[in-house]
């Protein structure tokens, strides 16, 4: 750090995202990415948008903002385009969330959530989850300040019913609920059909997971009219042509091949039973998963030892040195052949200790 | 707005981008793109990069960084990525600027700047330009708090030499000076050597303009190691994948091609200088410009007229609403053919007044 960085930014803890190695082949089983390529259709208009590159995108993202107005059933105006969902997280920690309007989430959950209130100087409260890692929805009607929560959490896998986030949201009109779905894909129900109803209400989803596009960074966010403008101020304040021409195009694509989407999150979700049933065998505990992940701990290989035990055989999962999980592994549902290679490192390992 | 916004932002006035119309083929001369498409390198690199798309990119962006490093013959450590240059200096305005390092720069220079210090609630001064429209290097020897500059100013295009520039960072080693490169390639000298010498300076430079990539999103930001940490901590705080796959692999193809950016940027000042000299011939008065765009005024035609009538006849320039310019447009530098057709829409709009 320099001698110019402000103070206020002087015990900044930024976010470790997962290993990205490019040194070897490894199999990546930990920044829940799919293990399926984009569909034929995305990676042609990506190829026709990078004729035009020359020109800036479209800020406003309409034939995308059209497409997924169209997808979603819902008005244009209540979408959001964002470089990724964290962006859209980022956004929204600025719009509603200050030293009157603190921000209350789970004690484990998705780990940006303090960073971006510490960033913005936001004060924080974490309310632990229940002893078998679920959110207790009543502990969030009665908590005070912005609610933010994962659904399904991350990095559990656990997930509230629409019914459990609808009385989160009515308990305290006024005051804003952010519902996470960057995992809602793979089993649980979306919120995205309360936000007529309710004005406190911003949902934020990616295309990183199920849509496989991690790599091209898009996330969007659907709330009413107002908070939308809300949050195109702080972008049109930011970085107005925030999502590039290759991933408008890439998302377009994505939107109209929807069943290419839906048969890979039923392939996931049946990895994830095939997965988990393993693993129990194994003598693992499993949490019970809606996401594309599992969060699973065996009584005998602490997490971190069979984190790094994996790694050393080519398999990357992750572990997360923080209370509580520190005993856990999460584990990133591939294909079936990767998880194959897994149960076999694992079996191995716990032959060896 | 919503109800939820913070009081903070409700003044807030976003940055408006010049307008990006997809409803006709326009000659676009309004937002300084280059008229040149990506080179076939480039797009082959983002074909290849399609096929990966399910995977995150390296956060840390390193086989660009790599191929930066060795083109400015800079250590890898001194060089940041950004989604655009509108976030380095999101990143170096939140970084180095706060009440009690206020912000100044030229009353006539990119709009972004102010609008960075009000949504970061930053104070701001505006030094005015020379009455010829220069920056004066003593104003700014003598200011107190962080400089910004565009060198060359936008949207004048006159330009700073190095010696100019090297004075202000000299003058006042506890305070930082930016120094936005947007339009450098076009006639002017960088200041990236002096990072060297001086821990106080930021420069900050583009893919957008004179490499033909404003659609892809790629800036980065040049400074000594310890400001470099200073601003990965925010992206990393913010968005660590902030420059997506694709992207990434343009921006390589684009390094590795020098000679066809090169060979473009020489073109285009053999055109400015040709839209320079006929314009005046026109009765227009142009101000000598170092960048890709050119700002000109006309006795007979206010500026907005003069828009307004190009845009009729499918031409897009920039006109500003501000004092002091309000009487010009900036018209982009476009393709010999663009101009042409410029020149001719502009004789007749003449003829007709």
């Amino acid at each position: 750090m320099s001698q110019y960085f402000l103070e206020r930014f002087s015990k900044l803890t930024p976010y470790v995202p997962g290993e990205q190695p490019n040194d070897q082949p490894y199999i990546k089983l930990n920044t829940n990415e799919s293990p399926f390529p984009p569909c034929p259709e995305i990676i042609r208009a990506v190829e026709a948008a990078a004729d035009r590159l020359q020109l800036y995108p479209d800020p406003e993202g309409r034939e995308l903002i059209r497409a997924l107005s169209k997808r979603l059933n819902l008005p244009e105006r209540r979408i959001l385009l964002t470089n990724g969902s964290d962006e859209a997280l980022n956004f929204a920690f600025m719009a509603y969330c200050d030293a009157l309007h603190p921000v209350v989430f789970p004690d484990i959950t998705y780990g940006f959530y303090p960073v971006f209130a510490e960033l913005h100087h936001i004060p924080f409260s974490q309310i632990p989850l229940t002893s078998d890692f679920r959110v207790d929805p009543e502990d969030y009607c009665a908590a005070a300040g912005t609610v933010v929560l994962a659904n399904p959490n991350a990095p559990t896998g656990r997930a509230l019913s629409v019914e459990q986030i609808e009385r989160i949201v009515q308990s305290k009109p006024e005051r804003m609920v952010i519902i996470d779905e960057a995992y809602v894909d793979f089993g649980a129900k979306s919120v995205v059909g309360l936000v007529d109803k309710y004005r406190n209400l911003l949902v934020v989803q990616t295309f990183s997971k199920s849509r496989s596009l991690a790599g091209a960074r898009l996330g969007f966010a659907v709330g009413q009219e107002a908070l939308i403008a809300d949050l195109n101020a702080i972008k049109y304040a930011t970085n107005p042509y925030n999502v590039n021409r290759m991933t408008l195009a890439a998302g377009v694509a994505a939107v109209e091949n929807d069943n290419w989407f839906r048969n890979h999150c039923t392939i996931i979700c049946e990895n994830r039973e095939f997965l988990t049933g393993k693993l129990m065998m194994l003598g693992f505990s499993v949490i019970p998963s809606e996401a594309n992940f599992v969060l699973a701990r065996h009584d005998l290989l602490p997490g971190e030892a069979l984190y790094l035990a994996l790694k050393r055989r080519g398999i990357l999962v992750r572990h997360f040195d923080a209370e509580r999980i520190r005993d856990y592994i999460r584990i990133s549902v591939g294909s079936r052949n990767q998880l194959e290679k897994l149960l076999q490192a694992i079996q191995v390992i716990l032959e060896e200790s």
